[in-house]
């Protein structure tokens, strides 16, 4: 099992990449190469938009790698993903993504291409209080599909988004179906104002009002409203779910944090 | 002409209700009347939906009223907006609308049902410094469709939306066609990455697409981006037209300020 990490979005953190390095060298299950994109900046990115794609394109071509794993979220994916998808080679075909958060853009448009992705946990994690045990989960579902490693109760298909990523990438090249799927949200640092407004619009999507379940993870790090808004995350998914008909399916075990659990878009759990 | 105030989003302040209230004497040229809804408090909001609907229901009904203006914006009138749409009376379709910003969900729903609305202006910003001239400039339009207010380089048909809102309401019934349109998009509060990000979601839209120009109007309050974006918004919107094929018609001459002029959304400037 070789593991390329590839940072399409923001860049790796150098003290983060040795970290997963030494859990990887312990584990002894898997080589893992850290492109050196992954340490480039260029404003807010690791590197250029042409530098980053270069990078994931190598390595989506290599017939040698067997996972591309995202180093980290933030933000940028997007501005390379269609690009990223043009001309796929075989040996793109033939390997698994994963990622969370940001890189659910290249999972949204890798999945509507056929191709095997999961939500997971990602590199830069590990410099999070007790973000050993999330990496080592992601690794456990790369190396040997752990089922331990899996949220608890997806039901087939499934698919799993940051709420505000998923809006964004509604009405573009990238949007997979989503008929029939568990459909998992978090969302981090949004305003409850702004959840209601995302839910609002996510909610409209006949692609979004097809799925059998929409389950909602956690939500972390949500700024003060002023006013209070007068209702939770909770209840505001279960509200726009309801106005819209789509099933509320509870909770699930998903967020930006070291409890992140993996959601393969797959149908072999 | 009977101008009405309704707040579809938060609460009106009283002291703002004052000075409007002083203006419009001071002027002489219409009546207002400031419906006891807009100081209503729920959470968030100027009074819960069914509060808030039912005045907006109400004013839209009565043949009484020329115009209805949208006390202020912050967020919440998508929450009502479609069912303020529902069987709409004759007398809703024989009178204008003004507002902007959180308005625009409210504007946009009503011109796709083929009634005359317009952004600019609303009451609350007569707390702005200097915002006795932005609500002159709206009622000088209201009341006597005085040109000078209106946004300089308007080409017919024209429409105006603050980005964020107009992400939000694409894909939704509120989303009225914009063939052929010189859209002007301004923002606030949302950092370079989220500019970057909706304009990434709205330039795909095969809707926006089909405008004939897209203009940017001023985008105020940014938050520090860390690290520093590396563009600035207009660069932003400039490059995400170019990739799209979207016409870019340069500035406009609209924002979350006392400069904010009057777009109206018909063919008769």
């Amino acid at each position: 099992m070789k593991i390329a990490v590839v940072a399409p979005s923001c860049a790796l953190k150098r003290k983060a990449a040795e970290a997963v390095k030494a859990l990887v060298r312990a584990r002894g299950d898997c080589e893992m190469a850290i492109h050196p994109q992954c340490f480039l900046s260029e404003g807010h990115f690791a590197g250029s938009d042409p530098q980053r794609l270069a990078a994931l394109r190598e390595v989506m071509a290599d017939p040698d790698i067997d996972a591309v794993w995202f180093a980290r979220g933030g933000y940028g994916s997007n501005r390379i993903a269609e690009a990223a998808m043009v001309g796929l080679p075989d040996a793109a075909r033939s390997k698994t993504y994963m990622g969370y958060s940001d890189a659910g853009f290249l999972l949204g448009g890798l999945y509507k291409a056929g191709i095997d992705v999961a939500w997971g946990p990602m590199p830069q994690d590990i410099a999070r209080l007790g973000g050993e045990a999330a990496v080592t989960r992601a690794l456990d579902w790369l190396v040997r599909r752990d089922a331990a490693a899996l949220e608890p109760r997806l039901e087939a298909p499934a698919a799993a988004f940051n709420l505000t990523v998923l809006s964004a990438l509604l009405g573009t090249v990238l949007e997979p179906d989503l008929a029939g799927h568990d459909l998992l949200i978090e969302d981090v640092g949004e305003h409850h104002y702004r959840i209601d407004r995302t839910m609002f619009h996510i909610a409209a999507s006949a692609n979004v009002r097809g799925v059998a379940r929409l389950r909602l993870g956690r939500v972390g790090d949500i700024p003060q409203n002023d006013p209070d808004f007068g209702r939770d995350e909770l209840a505001i998914v279960e509200e726009w779910c309801a106005r819209f008909g789509i099933p509320f399916g509870g909770r699930a075990d998903i967020g930006h944090d070291v409890l992140n659990r993996v959601v393969p878009f797959t149908t072999r759990f």
